[in-house]
Order: C-alpha cells, then sequence, then structure tokens
C-alpha cells in the first residue's frame, strides 16, 4: 500500500506559518518529501516582517499517510501549522449535484406556459396518450441510479446514507459522459422484495435503472426480476459495466499476444457480481476455460450449497488460486489487495495478462510484476490500461435510451465491448495502451450507437 | 369559460401565407380579433413577389377556442395555414428540469477527488458518523415531489405519467424560488400503506418531502403517518400551501374591511384536502364560525359515515351552499367553476370577502361581482390578488432545511401566513392588493426565516 502512488484524493492544503529567515520554507518542504508526500501548489498568503503564511498543498497516498505528513510538519520543522484543509471533503460540502429548470422563470407568462395553468393541456395530453410521457417529460433521458448500500465499492455494508456520494458521483457521470440526467435512489431497505416493489413504484419518472453497490447473489435476483418486471431497461454496473469493459481491454490484450479467446485459459478472482458477471460475457464472447475463484480457491462442483452465479461456473477441479494460476493465460481480479503474488503471476503461461481491478488497491502492486507480464491493467488512474466502467454505462444508457429499448441483453454488452476496443486502432495498440482513456469523448457515443444498432436488430426498439 | 381573459398557455404560433395584395394581412388579423384571439408577436419570416410568409402568435382562452382561431384563419381569411406551433407543448418537450455537476470533471485529479478513490472517504467518514449526510450530500437541500397522480390539478385521477409534468414544474419552482432541489417521484400505486412504504424506503436521500396531488381523505393519512415515522419535514402543498396563502390574504383582507378573524362567519366550498386544510389552519388562527361545504350542500353532522377531515367541521345545520352563505362575511372557493352565483354573493354580509380559488376557472367569473364586493380574489395570474401556493412551499422547506427541521407544524404554517401577509405595506394595501406578488423575491426569504425561527422556538431544529 504504501509504494502506491500518491494520489490527489488524498491531498491536503495546509496552511502554515513560517519565520522569515532563510533555508525556512526549503526545510518544510524537505521533510514533507522525505515521509514522500506529493508536493502541488505552494501559494504566499500574507508576507509579514517576521515570518510569512503559504498554503501547501500536498498529496498523500492514503488517509493515513496524509496525517503522518501533517504531524512531520508539526513536529519536525519551524512551521506552524495554522489550518487544514482537506481539499475532497471541501469538494463534496453539500453533494456534487443540482436540480435546476431548463425554462426561464421571469414573469407570469412563463409561469402560466410552464406550470399552471397550461400544464394541465401537458398532462391531459399524456393521460390520453400515454406514449407521449416520453416525449413532453424527463423520462426518455432520465435513469434511477439505485443501491441499498450493500456493497458499495470495497468498503461494504455502508448502508443507503453512507452510499449517496459514490451515487451523486455516477449521477455526475451520467451526465458529464452521457448527456444523461441521472438521480440517486438510495433505499433504506436490502429485503430483494421490498427493492423490486420500491423500483417499479418508482419508475415512471425513469427511462432505465442502473443498479449500483448491490451485493451478490441478491443483485442477480432484483436485476432479473425488474427485467420481467418493468419494460425499461435494468442495469447493474457493477455487473456488466466492469464485464463489457474487461472484454474490451481483453479483446486488445489477445491482440497484443496473439492469442484467441476460444483457446486461453483464465482465472477469474472474486466471485461476487462482478467476478460473476465478467465470467458469464466472456462464456457469451467465446472463452471456453474459465477458473472462477473466490476466497476459498477455485469454485469447485465439489462444494456444497454454491449460490447461483457461482454454481455455474463451478469446475471439477478444486484448489488454491495458485494453483488454477499455473499455466494460466489471463489473471482477472475483482477481489481484493494483495492476493496475487509474483510467484503466481511467474506460474502463468508465456505472454500472461493480469487484469488486476481491484479498486482502489490492486490485487497486486503493479510494479512488482511489470516485467514479467506481457500486459498488464488495473481499475487506477495512475498507471496504464486503467478498465474503469465510465467507458461502458453512459454510453450503453445512451443508447438504450435512444430508441427506447425495452431492455439490455447480452448482446448489446458484447456489441458494446467490441465498439471500445475497436477504437484503439492497430497502430496504436500496445501493452501500455489496449482500452480509451476515460476522457475519450468518442467512446460514449461509439458505445450508444453499438447498443442502440443492437436495439434494433433485436427488435427492442420503440422509436 | 368564454369570459376569461386569454391565456399564454393557451397560446399558438400559425405559420401563414398569404397574397401579397393590399389589406391581405389586415383582414386576416381581423378575422382573428373577431373570434377573440389576443395577438402576440407577427413575423415576416419571407417575403416573396406573390406572397409573403408570417408567424402569428395567438393567446386563446382555451384549447378550444385555439382550434377555433385556427379554423377560422382557414376558412375565412385568404391566408393558407403551413404550420400551427404550439408554444406550450414545445416547451415541455424533453422536460422541463435537468441534473447536473456541480463540480469540474475535466481530468483524472477531478475524477480521483469526486469519484473513486476519493469519494470512498467521504463514505466513511459518513458510515462512521451518520448525520454527516448532511453536509457531505445533496440531503440537506433535497426534496422529494410525491405524487400518486391520483387528483392533478383539477384534471382528476389522472395516474403517475400524466402527473410528472407538474411535479416537474414544481421542481422548477423550488428551485427558482427556493434555491432548493427538488426531484419528482411520481408512484405507480395508490394504496396507502404501498405509498408510506415506498416514501419510507426513498428517504435517505431528502431532506424533506412535499406531497402532492394525492386525493382525500388518503393525504391525509399518509402524511400524518410518514410524519410519524419519518424525522423529516413532511409538507402535503394541497393542503398546507393552500392553507398558509389563503390564511394570509384573509389577513390582509380583514384590514381593508375592518373585521376580525374570530368575529367572522366564513364559508369553505369544497372538502378535499385543501378545503379540510384551510379550515383547520383558520381555527388555529381564531376563526371560530367555519361552514364547510361539499357538493352537497353543507358538512353536516346529520350525515352518515363522514370521512375523516370533513367529520370535523361538520355543523348541527344541513343546507344548501346557498343557505351556507347568506350573512356570511367570507367566502373561500377550492372547488369547480360556476358553483357561486351573483345571488348568493348579493346574500352574504355587508363587505364580502371572496376567494373563487378553483383552477383555473373561478367558482364564479370574477367581472360579475367585482363591484358587489369588497375583496375579491383568485388562483389566477390575469386578476389582482392570486392566490398561489408558490407564495409559500418554497419558503417553507428552505426555512425548515436550513434548521433541519424534525417536522412541520402548524405554528409553522401560521407564522408563514403572518408574515406573507406582513409583506404587504399598510400603505400599499388595497382591495386590489392584498397578498404580494409571486415574483416578489422577498416572500421565499421571509417565510423561510418565520418557518426556521418557530422551528427553532418549538425545539425542532437540528443544526
Amino acid at each position: 500500500m504504501a509504494d502506491l502512488t500518491p494520489n490527489p484524493s488524498f491531498s491536503v492544503t495546509m496552511r502554515v506559518e513560517i519565520p522569515q529567515q532563510p533555508g525556512m520554507l526549503a526545510s518544510v518542504l524537505r521533510a514533507i518529501a522525505e515521509v514522500r508526500g506529493d508536493l502541488g501548489d505552494i501559494n504566499l498568503i500574507q508576507n509579514g516582517r517576521n515570518s510569512f503564511i503559504r498554503d501547501i498543498t500536498v498529496a498523500a497516498y492514503s488517509t493515513e499517510h496524509a496525517a503522518e505528513i501533517i504531524q512531520v510538519v508539526k513536529d519536525k520543522t519551524p512551521a506552524k501549522v495554522l489550518d487544514v484543509y482537506d481539499r475532497t471533503f471541501h469538494l463534496h460540502e453539500g453533494g456534487k449535484i443540482t436540480i435546476t429548470s431548463k425554462l426561464p422563470l421571469q414573469g407570469q407568462d412563463d409561469l402560466a406556459m410552464a406550470y399552471t395553468p397550461g400544464v394541465g393541456r401537458i398532462c391531459m395530453a399524456i393521460a390520453e396518450e400515454p406514449p407521449l410521457v416520453h416525449r413532453l417529460t424527463i423520462k426518455s433521458h432520465t435513469v434511477a441510479i439505485v443501491t441499498d448500500g450493500s456493497a458499495v465499492l470495497g468498503l461494504g455494508n455502508i448502508g443507503p446514507e453512507a452510499a449517496l456520494p459514490v451515487m451523486e458521483g455516477k449521477a455526475m457521470l451520467f451526465q458529464e459522459f452521457g448527456g444523461l440526467d441521472a438521480f440517486p435512489i438510495c433505499l433504506a431497505t436490502q429485503d430483494v422484495d421490498e427493492i423490486v416493489a420500491t423500483v417499479k413504484r418508482i419508475a415512471p419518472v425513469f427511462g432505465g435503472v442502473n443498479l449500483e453497490d448491490i451485493s451478490a447473489p441478491r443483485c442477480f435476483e432484483i436485476e432479473a426480476r425488474l427485467q420481467q418486471e418493468l419494460d425499461i431497461p435494468i442495469f447493474h454496473d457493477d455487473q456488466h459495466g466492469t464485464a463489457i469493459v474487461s472484454l474490451a481491454a481483453l479483446i486488445n490484450a489477445l491482440k497484443v499476444v496473439g492469442k484467441s479467446l476460444d483457446t486461453i485459459r483464465i482465472v477469474i478472482n472474486g466471485a461476487g457480481a462482478a467476478g460473476v458477471a465478467i465470467s458469464r460475457l466472456l462464456r457469451k464472447a467465446g472463452v471456453k476455460t474459465i477458473f472462477l475463484c473466490d476466497s476459498k480457491g477455485i469454485v469447485s462442483q465439489d462444494r456444497p450449497n454454491l449460490p447461483p452465479g457461482k454454481a455455474e461456473f463451478a469446475v471439477p477441479d478444486a484448489g488454491t488460486l495458485a494453483d488454477a494460476l499455473k499455466d494460466a493465460d489471463v489473471f482477472m481480479g475483482v477481489s481484493v489487495p494483495g492476493v496475487l503474488t509474483l510467484e503466481m503471476v511467474q506460474s502463468m503461461a508465456k505472454d500472461a495478462i493480469v487484469f488486476a481491478m481491484a479498486n482502489p488497491i490492486p490485487e497486486i502492486q503493479p510494479e512488482l510484476i511489470y516485467d514479467h507480464v506481457a500486459v498488464l491493467a488495473t481499475g487506477r488512474s495512475d498507471y496504464p490500461n486503467q478498465i474503469n466502467n465510465v467507458l461502458a454505462f453512459p454510453g450503453v444508457f445512451k443508447g438504450a435510451l435512444a430508441c427506447r429499448s425495452q431492455a439490455m441483453t447480452t448482446t448489446m454488452f458484447l456489441e458494446a465491448a467490441q465498439a471500445i476496443a475497436d477504437l484503439v486502432s492497430p497502430q496504436d495498440l500496445n501493452r501500455d495502451h489496449i482500452i480509451p482513456s476515460v476522457f475519450d469523448r468518442r467512446v460514449a457515443n461509439v458505445v450508444a450507437s453499438a447498443v442502440e444498432h443492437c436495439a434494433r436488430s433485436q427488435g427492442l426498439a420503440r422509436c
């Protein structure tokens, strides 16, 4: 953990008062550097006769590291720490999204058309011709981001309130990358029946439902039941978003090493929502040999009472993750930090592909194995090949909503993955560039186009 | 109905081709005027040798009237109607609100702080200290606008989809007048238990709940149960918004005529959510003599099986609305067009006050009685004294959310009404100005301040 790159998400700004003597600032900065703080802006706030005040911004790699840096400045330098300002916390104050009017409300005429009495005509038009709700309201471009807070990021079951910052962030991404309006629905229940009933009841406002951070195996049943009972697209991002982007990256990684989907041996570590969904999508894409592993090792047919999802991929073999990895071509981790070792990687087949996607700390420290594999990807933005769901979900919903698709399908996911992979041209493709950047503005559009085309081919489009 | 003012909410823009001959445009405009269309912009689009094309905007007073105007232009003028463009429908295309990010998302650093991995720190902070959800998310300033579509405007039970345009409009007003974020929740159920359960489950995201257009008597139970089971303010606007603004207007109308709340005889026509809530608030404000009437006349103790609400105001007397109005000082209508007659008004006490608030068509055509009453108010913007809920709900929520009040109380509503009334200074007060304009920007702030002060006095504030 201490070897990871300092990250702006752990950056703090310290306001410090430093004596007016030569070399004082340098000594403070040296102390910060010695504990591996990554210096950002250093602004002069006030210059006095005896002292000056500066704001020093430092990126740390963890909360503990940030605290350590502050302590070092306090204890071992001539600086007096006046204030500490946590940039990330400050950014989240009051939340991150806002709901605003698209129309002016300057006077009585605006009010009479947008609200009463004019709005009554719009209501009656929809009452008389229900499909008009798609044209005359926000429905056609509005997504519910639904969570029960049971599996938030890698933080576990922290509940609906604590999950809200993630859902707001997701709503930002929907707008920024997909041009869609999305609103967080954080449910104060973790009961499958209650979640299904609640989502069905609030569905009239929404064109689609993005399920988020709901733990397995409940997520499978919730998604399946909502798909059956609602006629709008339902998409569990932790499953399908991750699966789409992982497949896209794999398609290109295999080009780099000259192997093909139908002959590789692949080990997927982590048998939650993401692991099962990746396994399912890879199988649909043509992968024949999949070893799904969880914290107990290979998911084996020997084990009693396997839950849905795991059972589909149980194999006759049993053993540890290390056993599974011997001669494997691909490792995909959607699990926890530190479970992969250099020895395991070295036991893999030639030109091994490793996707260590645990977030924010990968299954293995990337630097440890970079020279021992052919292609390496993580979920992080500070290493090459970031496997990030934001490459998938905005475009997937944009395409599905554009044609008012009745559902999402596996075929759409396969096409979306192919579309993402195709954005990396043969000239640009190399071991450090198998996947487009999340800021590549083409991504959402090509994904949307692939999904929409698919919906039309499959007869699911309704406009 | 044909006597009401043309309204921009029924305005149409016709694109017409007119022969290039003297007097042709004038003849078209004359025809429109003859059927009482109210001419707006007349723009030249194209000027040709034989003809010219113009866009003519006309305000009508109903959908039928707009259609009549178009038909007259088609049948009785030399103009050829090329296209008809309904401004109100156009305005509502794609809905009226949008959800956007308050933060920039320009690069990896922004993403790392606003979303993963940075957001994980915010989640953990809330998980460890739950009240932080108010500070670090949208909750503290976000309101759910909840409806089941059972009593939408005066349109009746048109369902959740058809209700959505109203709820979007309400969200616009929350932002425009209260600076609050509000999101429409249109429920696909009209079962009280299901509505209560659903609102409770989605509550984590919201700082308050505005119930809207839910029919009586279910609205009373839903509000009461949510108040009991949730610790955030619950406010049924059709009840309390209407009651607050009606009381504010009444306070000032009584000043105009020199009567007082505790001695007047008041007739309230309409015993739905609004009528019952007005009755309750007036009683709290000191009114002693209230006759609540419904479509069957005076709500009398003789009637069997009176529903909750009505039962509270049943009187020993029985009779018609006309009976109730004899010698009454005040009529307040929250009912339907046409139920009040000139004869009834003439039978009222000297210096009668009439609030004909049925929307959009009042209980009586205002022109008919203007000279026969001391004060006249309606729900319409094209007559003096518009009684409009937008004077109340944005400020009420703003004040309650500012101090994180645990509930809304009747005392708050009384204070809010007084604050609204007080905005009309003694110099400005007259029969045509008993209530501030909805565009008076002071309103929401004085209401918020009154409500917040009240919450603090009552020990309901939590910050």
